[in-house]
């Protein structure tokens, strides 16, 4: 174990922690779904730092986005080299501070980390459920995580956090079940995903279903993975992570390991290798199947559309939650003015609404990335919404 | 024939045109490319339109972009049903006025619609080259236009035209032929592909590659292309051609052909659809290879680092021509700071230089659409040139 890890465990990480696993929906009940079927069961896996306090006031659920997982914070075992995807705003004395907070992440519905999805086995058929899964919703991924957070004897969760498709299960939670939520922090998000954010992930599912080895979709059993289409699906969206200003600062037009060009279709520039190796990392933890039904969820996603007849003030008119919206500077897959907009509805639905747009170079992926900025917001709105709360 | 097509021929048209051919670089002498080898037979395919005055002062060439040709203008027979590809700014009476002017179009070194390329026969082998043809340059494409020129007598350019990567060829142009080029319209383009192109350029070739029927290159004899690759590749290049703004407005949410989401993985929104089938219908125009190839030479233009040991100001100080400079203001591929950058280098060399960011909604593609604004300033900007030349 590095010396930082180290460090890290001792001083300001969660340290060690398991994840769970909580089953619903069983059958014959199931859980209805947007597309009018009752599914079930469901297993979510999910994380917990912190402890819940006697008023169970103090429950924060943190939505993660698309490739994401339960594992927000913390080491799985003294071994582990790598922390949670967001260490660095999960835990003591953090942005989301642990010691103060109960947090709670589940992987969502669909996902392939641990929770029901495409790569589960259908226990009607004991082979993996593959396109025979059902076509699943932000809605339905919020549905099957508040099943969860009924599980935990949680009333009403202090916040609901989360950027990007996490930010809209927040979104989500907020109009879904207005009473649960006191206040929210979506993060480079959106009402409604765009026809440029559809278009980058329907090119991105079609590199995959374009892999011969995607056997429509039934590929668990015979060896052979849509490794060469996921890949290129991973580099699509790794270009809307970053952005024109982030990938001219961290590359340029640096050549990789060499000294001029090669004049032949190796990998010259830092950003074609950066790329290659994103796209070839990721098909060893990410299933095909589940990248195609969570960008499906994700351009579903339109709340004015769903709840309020294309009006957004109409779909925020019940929600009662305080919010904190935060945009990035550079974030092009999410632009600042679609928060604009989501923050002139709630506004205009009387709602008590701070909304700050972060200086950043590094695109949508500055939510996740070390801000000092964005750790102050969220930790000083998370303790006027503790002091609220508790009045 | 359609009334449409026949009012044009009647109207405004060039009229009936005939592609023309023009060998050069023939062996044992070929063409020096960038990479060091001595390539040849070397045939471009080229079209004219107009009449080459007593002077040879009024001659024009056209250099077209990723996809392009030598057909600009005109019709290839009474039946065709669809003009040139820029039909709307060349003709008589047109932005590049063919009353006036002696137009030329040779289709690119590496394109596979016309000229030598990678689909060509390879004489040694008599075998299509596939991947044994070398990885040519913007600056090769050029040198062999400049045989062309030549080979037509004319020894200046009044004006040397074209967008995106046909922008990158006319400074290319400027730098390397100073003395051959009068005037020059670069539009939409840059001085050095960034990384946000490349990385788009890198993940479309990846797709190609990805494609079993790829087969390294060598597909032309066994009836197998890869056409799916290329379909994606050309779907994540439309992207690029659009933007958000032009998306959001062409398309929004609007679904394509049913009231409801389809809760399974068809073409849903207009925008998928309309990718999907942008992707298939270029399969049947365009070959795989010469895709990988021009988009390798865009990614190797830096006309800074060739020319100017990174300076872009020493990259123009050899340069004599009269520029007019054009970007778009969504377009988001070379957007305008790349043109006002080049604009900055260009009035450092004392150049007389015009520069425009034009109003437009529909992205990179913009300078290709109709655009009375940017006719009238191609037109007149011609028509200065026209003076001075003569005087």
């Amino acid at each position: 174990m590095s010396e930082y890890i180290e460090h890290d465990i001792d001083g300001n990480s969660v340290g060690i922690v398991k994840k769970k696993v909580f089953t619903c929906a069983t059958p014959p009940d199931g859980m209805l779904l947007d597309n009018g079927v009752k599914f079930g069961p469901i297993t979510l896996t999910y994380e917990t730092y912190g402890t819940l306090n006697m008023e169970k006031d103090n429950a924060i659920l943190i939505s993660h986005a698309l490739t994401g997982d339960a594992h927000v914070a913390g080491y799985h075992g003294e071994d582990d080299d790598k922390p949670g995807w967001w260490d660095i705003m999960v835990g003591p004395g953090k942005g989301i501070d642990t010691e103060k907070y109960f947090v709670i992440c589940s992987n969502i519905l669909g996902s392939c980390m641990g929770s029901t999805g495409p790569s589960s086995i259908n226990p009607d058929t004991e082979r993996p459920y593959g396109m025979n899964f059902p076509v699943v919703t932000i809605s339905d991924m919020v549905k099957a995580q508040r099943l969860l957070i009924d599980h935990l004897g949680i009333k009403k969760l202090l916040s609901v956090i989360g950027g990007s498709i996490g930010g809209m299960q927040v979104l989500e939670w907020c109009v879904q079940s207005p009473d649960t939520v006191f206040s929210a922090i979506p993060l480079a998000t959106t009402t409604r995903h765009s026809a440029l954010a559809i278009a980058f992930n329907e090119v991105a599912r079609q590199a995959i279903v374009a892999d011969p080895n995607w056997q429509k979709g039934d590929y668990y059993q015979n060896g052979r993975k849509p490794d060469l289409g996921l890949a290129v699906a991973r580099m699509i969206g790794h270009i809307t992570y970053l952005s024109d200003e982030s990938m001219r600062f961290k590359f340029g037009r640096e050549l990789q390991d060499k000294t001029d060009f090669s004049f032949n279709f190796d990998a010259d520039f830092q950003v074609e290798s950066y790329l290659r190796y994103q796209g070839k990392k990721f098909v060893d933890r990410f299933d095909a199947n589940s990248f195609l039904y969570i960008t499906k969820a994700a351009d579903y996603f339109d709340l004015e559309n769903q709840y309020g007849s294309g009006s957004a003030v109409e779909a925020f008119s019940k929600t009662r939650a305080k919010f904190l919206v935060v945009s990035f500077t550079s974030d092009w897959l999410y632009p600042t003015y679609q928060s604009r907009l989501m923050v002139k509805a709630m506004k205009k639905c009387g709602l008590d609404v701070s909304f700050c747009e972060i200086k950043a170079q590094c695109g949508h992926d500055a939510f996740l990335l070390p801000n000092e900025r964005l750790s102050s917001l969220i930790s000083g709105f998370l303790d006027g919404a503790q002091h609220e709360i508790s009045k």
